[in-house]
């Protein structure tokens, strides 16, 4: 397939990189930071611009920059004709609707260009019409195992259950890493803890694997931590209302 | 090394296991229930007694039990010329201070004995005196490459930080899954952004992996998602408190 991507940010770079590894030619890359198109450009073997009317014909065009630039973004683009997704995990596919054929192609994973590695990424797709749905599912097929043609509504749902399992638990990290660093134990030491915690969903529920002394009711303990949490009134709010939570869902 | 093994839950097992595989001799398993003190024996092929006056001569006796019975197991044990370590995070090891030669074994892991494959275990251990704080070095890195000599406070902060990491971590994964029941949305679609999440710490802090809406003020997207929760009060206070948590630590 011949793609031009627009957009030079996180997505843009891993999505560019994912369908080339695939076969895909990315004929051009379109960013506002001329530098930074020609960058991603050079990765991709690719063209670059920072001028709308420069914009070359290609199967699909991918709008891989912030929710809200895609309106403006997609006013100042001549591309009436042609086949447009946007990446975006909450923004309803009918922005692009002055195209012909426009659907989304949205990676349920976290994306950074600075990562060596590319990581599964489940995508979750949508398309104005079959002709295009297919052409995405074909194109998400190249790149990927999971695959799964949902609504903008159930799009959004699966985007805040994202919220909670992606930036809530790394925030749990973060406090937990400041914690250590605060009273000078390794955070590092809890690596595997936090790696196998991850992996072990892959055999087990969550439920399943829920241990600890809040889900045991383990009073001693919990004043333990309480009394260690003494300096750290924010820390303690947040441990009492998981504990609270936990021992609700028993 | 010749080891006794009291207890056959979750961590007598695994630890039991590692210590075979790295050819240590588990000369007994101790249970109050003899068909678990059997079966562990069993794949430890060890022998097994419920009798507290046939436990054996060993090198080291492994007080796998639960936090509450250390204590009462250790006043029924006739050991006090041997060698004893516990493995519970928040108990001093001065609980054992009869014995001759005490100490803590304590796996800073989340273990289970269904588990087919091993985890890597940290281990933080501590002991009465230098001969047997030698012992228990060799011990753990007989099993493992993490391993750290800590004191009674620190062993309970480190767990504290586990509970957040690990327990806390897996609520948040429980939360999710009963949102995506509930909405007919498919949890194991998030899996691989789970375990992204878990595995970028291997190279990023977790405030570098920090993304999502709250740390971008994207308050559009927030009351997208405020409004998918409407039904779910509980989830609802969740979320509001760390988007809030997430914006302070900016």
């Amino acid at each position: 397939m011949e793609i031009v991507i627009i957009g030079t940010g996180n997505t843009a770079s891993v999505l560019g990189r994912k369908f080339k590894e695939a076969g895909h030619r990315i004929v051009q890359v379109f960013g506002r930071n001329k530098t930074a198109a020609s960058e991603l450009a050079n990765v991709l073997a690719a063209e670059h611009t920072d001028r709308w009317n420069k914009i070359k014909e290609a199967d699909l065009y991918l709008l891989a920059v912030s929710d809200t630039a895609i309106e403006e973004v997609m006013s100042k683009l001549n591309l009436n004709e042609k086949t447009i997704v946007h990446t975006a995990a909450s923004v309803s596919k009918d922005v692009l609707k002055n195209a012909r054929h426009y659907g989304v192609f949205y990676p349920l994973q976290s994306l950074r260009k600075e990562a060596t590695g590319l990581p599964e990424i489940p995508l979750l797709i949508d398309a104005s019409d079959e002709k295009t749905l297919h052409l995405l599912k074909e194109l998400a097929n190249s790149i990927s195992e999971k695959m799964k043609v949902v609504d903008d509504e159930e799009r959004v749902k699966l985007h805040l259950a994202a919220v909670f399992s992606n930036n809530f638990v790394n925030h749990l990290y973060v406090m937990t890493e400041k914690y250590c660093v605060q009273e000078g134990v390794d955070f590092r030491l809890l690596l595997p803890l936090i790696k196998e915690t991850a992996n072990r969903l892959d055999v087990f529920s969550p439920s399943q694997a829920q241990t600890g002394p809040a889900i045991r009711c383990d009073t001693e303990t919990i004043h333990k931590h309480l009394a260690a949490l003494k300096a750290y009134p924010q820390w303690k709010a947040l441990y009492t209302l998981f504990t609270e939570s936990i021992q609700k869902e028993r």
